[in-house]
């Protein structure tokens, strides 16, 4: 592809530019971590000049917060699934995640996040975060506040432990199974806790 | 505690330095990575010589994989609970991860292990081997051997899904519920993927 003809104006510049940052920023804190990661070899990643990553995210710790932001399409579809009719929960819930992952920009964030937080106090933070206020907080299962974060954790708990099997880990056969094969497998499980287990 | 008044042979001097520098290791690289890891700085927090590292561990490599090799005990815990009672199996294993993380040294490994796989190609490649090899690969399960490695993946990804967020991340309130509560709440589910999720 040959480069525009025009100049991009400035809004359209910083916004090519710095989603150039954060894929490399993404990629340096999940590979090397928080202490392996300088500004210098994200902007060399980035084609940019240092000083630019700095001027858009005034530190390391800023470019790891941008970096690590899930995409707000995303949260948006995750409040949505919530509200879907209750015995259909576990699928549409499941679904949701794979289609997360199969989504090229999501799927790079949520890789970023998990293999960020196992080892940086900030991301793990955010995770939770996320992961309590809004994979689990906009549901209204349970008899009470503490049956429904318990439920909704236990969902979580099989969801992130089929994200870490399938994309992080890489271990088969979850990692190439189709998702037809994983729904019939994983969504009654999942349906099982929405439902309390009294099944 | 005073120190021994006899000077300790060289095995057990050995064993007791060892055992330090893995465990500052295992601190250092699931805490800053492998390329935030010097050796020189887990020599220092387990106040030894470096050389001493390097004469037991050869290099960075050698001492990442020492440090994050599960303990043999465990490893015949795991192939031992596989033989329970089919029909007990998912309550057994749950039971086994539980009391795994609750004892300190396995519980110290394996946190090493999850923290240090999401961003070292090494130790996910080993969590790999341990996973297809060890926690599924003594399995009786299924009708053939796809079935049997479906089986018990699916099983591993709940047990795993649980250990992240419990142990690593800290979410509550898996975080800090009851051993029992979190039996009668997940052993069905696993027991529903031993069974083939025919019920």
């Amino acid at each position: 592809m040959s480069k525009k003809p025009t100049t991009p104006g400035p809004r359209d510049e910083r916004g090519v530019l710095a989603a150039r940052i954060l894929d490399a920023a993404r990629e340096a804190f999940a590979e090397t971590g928080w202490a392996g990661t300088t500004i210098r070899a994200v902007a060399r990643a980035a084609d940019v000049d240092p000083a630019l990553v700095y001027h858009y995210f005034d530190s390391k710790e800023g470019l790891l917060d941008a970096a690590t932001n899930p995409p707000a399409r995303w949260l948006e579809d995750v409040a949505r699934t919530w509200t879907a009719p209750v015995d259909e929960l576990g699928e549409a819930l499941l679904r949701l995640m794979l289609g997360a992952w199969a989504d090229e920009e999501t799927g790079r964030v949520l890789r970023a996040v998990l293999q960020t937080a196992a080892h940086e106090p900030a991301t793990r933070e955010k995770l939770r975060r996320v992961v309590e206020g809004q994979l689990m907080g906009v549901s209204q299962l349970g008899v009470d506040d503490r049956d429904r974060k318990v439920r909704s954790g236990l969902v979580s708990s099989q969801i992130m432990g089929l994200a870490m099997m399938r994309y992080i880990w890489q271990i088969e056969p979850l990692a190439s199974m189709g998702e037809d094969e994983l729904v019939a497998a994983i969504a009654p499980n999942l349906q099982r806790y929405i439902d309390g287990g009294s099944r």
